[in-house]
């Protein structure tokens, strides 16, 4: 048994070498490739991911693994190897389950929709995407009917980025953030808009992207094994577990650009970096879920980096590299512009409160298409009566409508946006739960150090790696189901005392 | 057979991809990639370098190209599809007719031996690595002796970098050369030595880099299709034709060396961008051999780069960058220090013309050890006798004599080192044919324009990657065989003028 398994690690190895090559070579597109590279690039990317799909769904890969699951189920759950082939197992169905023909289909009808929503999203023409759109929503039922005995039809899609989460569930969940959200925002508008004018003043790119990296040095992101350059659009990327880095983008007229999404990237990255080396290669060594790792961006970007103790240490350093443009600014009119509440219609603009309205719309939106409760054609005017009572806004047209993300137009309807929010609110339970175990925490992040924060995260979250699935680290660390009420305290705490509700 | 040869395409480009991948997870070890990422990525590249050797000598390829034969037979030697063939069968033969074994033995070897040499060359013990070479001349005896047929043992290690050179041909080639070169540095070092102080002042980096970068543009190397980053050491690489790139590095304090350096590796990569866009991805879509390469290195850093007429032109922009280190040195003393011809111990420091004599040196005693005429206990005093004589020096130990190059350390004895002054040859015939295509070459540089020359380069050399032999460009383009008369003419012309000859 132990030369099987060691056997198929071996495989997962070599696939895993053609996926973080893969990943390397998107990386290089993003940041230095010249545009003569574009054409070639997209060939060698394609041919590095089938040749990694072929060697993945292998007869050999299935047949070690049907070789060593009497060895799985003689373990406890939580052994190493145990949840190695569990993980592998979930990864080779839906890797193999899905026919060759119907995975063809939906790639080049992704191909087609995306090109199409290029185009239609500036024209505003919902009407030229719809029938494409209608064709997305009738693939993505198809391949979730190739994982049978789901109880919501979206469960499978929604496995594939969150492992084990529910429609049901989730919907619940968002129902009641919902419900405690909405009057929030009211309560919040209702009171005088915060003036952010001093993050829109000229801020040199370099001391922009060096402030930036010497915090999240500071928070513990490992530079000697990592890094970060500049994209059109922030990612965090991963090539080894001794090498995962982040992107940014800066504009010199907005401070809040670079900065947070750089300490946004980096929660990502810490994550990475996190994991038990010993997972390196396997299914195992990679963040568990997209909620979970969102729950580390929005972590490090929010709950710690938008925090008044946090600035009280970084804003007099913030104010020696600006001290033109923030010297006359005062702690409070800072604290207070980076976390300015207002409701807007497009949610990658959104603040940390109104983000959520903006996620658990577009959830509810695909569950709908999918259950067949909502026809593609109801679409736009759905959306613009959600945006009214969620938000309190109508989107002057689609553009800024049913067209504003890309995520349906490249992809399937069904598990693209739960990871958002769910993140949110794990990033609240996780500060809780570290909270609880370090009281000192907040002392600590108020004078610039966060070895407390980060150390219960790599015990709790991080070292597991994909070992556990998100609601069973949820399980482990808080002792129950995942549940918002954490979440709520921290904005209601936060946002009263801001706002004086 | 054309769906044969299509079949034998897609699969050679699939290969190509690997390598490529393989190309640019190097290049981003060499610039960019954090210390944490080395071990994976040696892994990394060591896979992608096994599945495109697994792939390259699958039966599948084997059986395409026996199949093929017949219709190669049928092919004019010019046609396309029949130089295809020719250079693949050769590839295969070379990567197939070595024992698994040996390959495996000799890249083991290979790294014990440069291990070893690392350690030994600092602390000039040439004893400690002497059994290991030992083992090195007869494992490169071995590999020889895969391919029998040869005239001379060494036939074979050359046709891996200059397909189709002969030992006997170059040797007969360079001792002519040895014997115009010798009085000719004899004559130039009888005069006073060149004063080269205005060079090693301090030169900031970016201007450096930014004025080597505005003259390689105006070469004609595209920054559309390639890009420039720093490295320990330059080197030129290539994604596809679409993406060649190059690197350099920067002295503070000595201008020439970031600035030759890029002219040097644009002319690498000017060869690469000019190869026919329908090769991409075949054995024909690559610079045809390592001195033709060689040749286009040389011709753009020494023929144009250091001529008179070139400084004509740029030498008062550059005097604008660096006004307060050369605005008072004048065009001819820059011009002489540029040209600096000086004896001296170390290959990689010799100017054009002392270079040749340090690689014929290296030429000639590697095959003395592969022929055993000479025994690797008796390499060093050999190295010294040969410095003694060819350029009236002598190592105060091996480190700077028989342990100074890692060449015979990292790989075979036999075939390393003919290509760097086959190039210079080289780079002297085909500029000579390029002026008597257009005379009005040397006017164009001196007024910065490289269109001719690059234009005819492109037509002749360039454009046909592969597809001929070095030789038989040579004699598609002077009508006979490899001469050192224009080389020669060269530099007697140039260093004459130079130093009053």
């Amino acid at each position: 048994m132990q030369k099987k398994l060691a056997e198929l690690k071996n495989r997962l190895m070599e696939i895993n070498d053609l996926q973080m090559a893969a990943s390397l070579l998107n990386w290089d597109q993003s940041t230095y490739m010249p545009p003569g590279g574009a054409v070639a690039r997209g060939r060698q990317m394609a041919t590095l991911g089938r040749l990694a799909h072929e060697k993945f769904t292998s007869l050999e890969v299935g047949n070690l693994l049907d070789a060593l699951r009497p060895y799985a189920d003689t373990l406890p759950y939580d052994h190493d190897d145990a949840a190695l082939l569990r993980r592998t197992q979930t990864d080779f169905d839906q890797a193999t389950k899905i026919p060759a023909e119907l995975l063809s289909e939906l790639l080049a009808h992704n191909a087609a929709a995306y090109q199409a929503w290029t185009v239609a999203r500036p024209e505003n023409n919902f009407k030229a995407v719809e029938p494409l759109l209608q064709k997305t929503v009738e693939l993505s039922r198809r391949v979730a009917d190739c994982f049978p005995g789901y109880d919501h039809i979206a469960d499978p899609l929604i496995d594939f980025s969150d492992e084990g989460m529910k429609a049901e569930s989730i919907r619940a969940l968002f129902a009641e953030l919902r419900q405690a959200m909405v009057p929030l925002v009211k309560a919040i508008t209702d009171q005088s808009v915060a003036d952010d004018s001093c993050l829109k003043q000229t801020f040199p790119e370099d001391d922009q992207l060096a402030f930036g990296m010497k915090i999240v040095k500071q928070y513990g992101y490992d530079l000697a094994r990592g890094r970060q350059d500049k994209t059109h659009h922030p990612f965090m990327t991963k090539f080894s577990l001794g090498d995962v880095r982040i992107t940014t983008r800066v504009k010199e007229n907005d401070l809040s650009e670079a900065l947070f999404s750089t300490l946004h990237e980096a929660g990502h990255a810490m994550y990475e970096q996190g994991i038990r080396l010993d997972f390196e290669g396997t299914p195992l060594g990679v963040g568990t879920s997209s909620g979970v790792h969102e729950s580390q961006s929005r972590l490090w970007e929010n709950i710690v980096g938008r925090s008044r103790g946090f600035w009280q240490h970084y804003y007099p350093q913030l104010q020696a590299v600006f001290s033109s443009q923030l010297g006359q600014v005062d702690l409070d009119t800072f604290y207070r512009a980076i976390n300015k509440v207002q409701p807007s219609l497009i949610r990658t603009d959104a603040d940390e409160v109104t983000y959520n309205l903006h996620v658990m719309i577009r959830f509810d939106l695909e569950l709908q298409l999918l259950e067949g409760t909502l026809a593609v054609k109801d679409l736009p005017e759905a959306w613009h009566g959600r945006y009214q009572s969620d938000l309190g806004l109508r989107a002057p047209d689609d553009r800024d409508g049913a067209l504003q993300d890309v995520h349906w137009f490249m992809g399937m309807v069904g598990g693209a946006f739960q990871g958002y929010t769910l993140g949110n609110i794990m990033s609240g339970l996780f500060y809780d739960a570290a909270l609880k175990a370090h009281q000192e925490i907040p002392d600590e992040i108020a004078q610039g150090q966060f070895g407390l924060l980060h150390g219960w995260l790599k015990e709790n979250v991080y070292q597991h790696g994909r070992k556990y699935t998100a609601n069973e680290l949820v399980e482990k660390i808080s002792g129950g189901p995942l549940t918002i009420a954490p979440y709520i305290a921290y904005l209601q705490n936060k946002f009263g005392e801001l706002y004086n509700l």
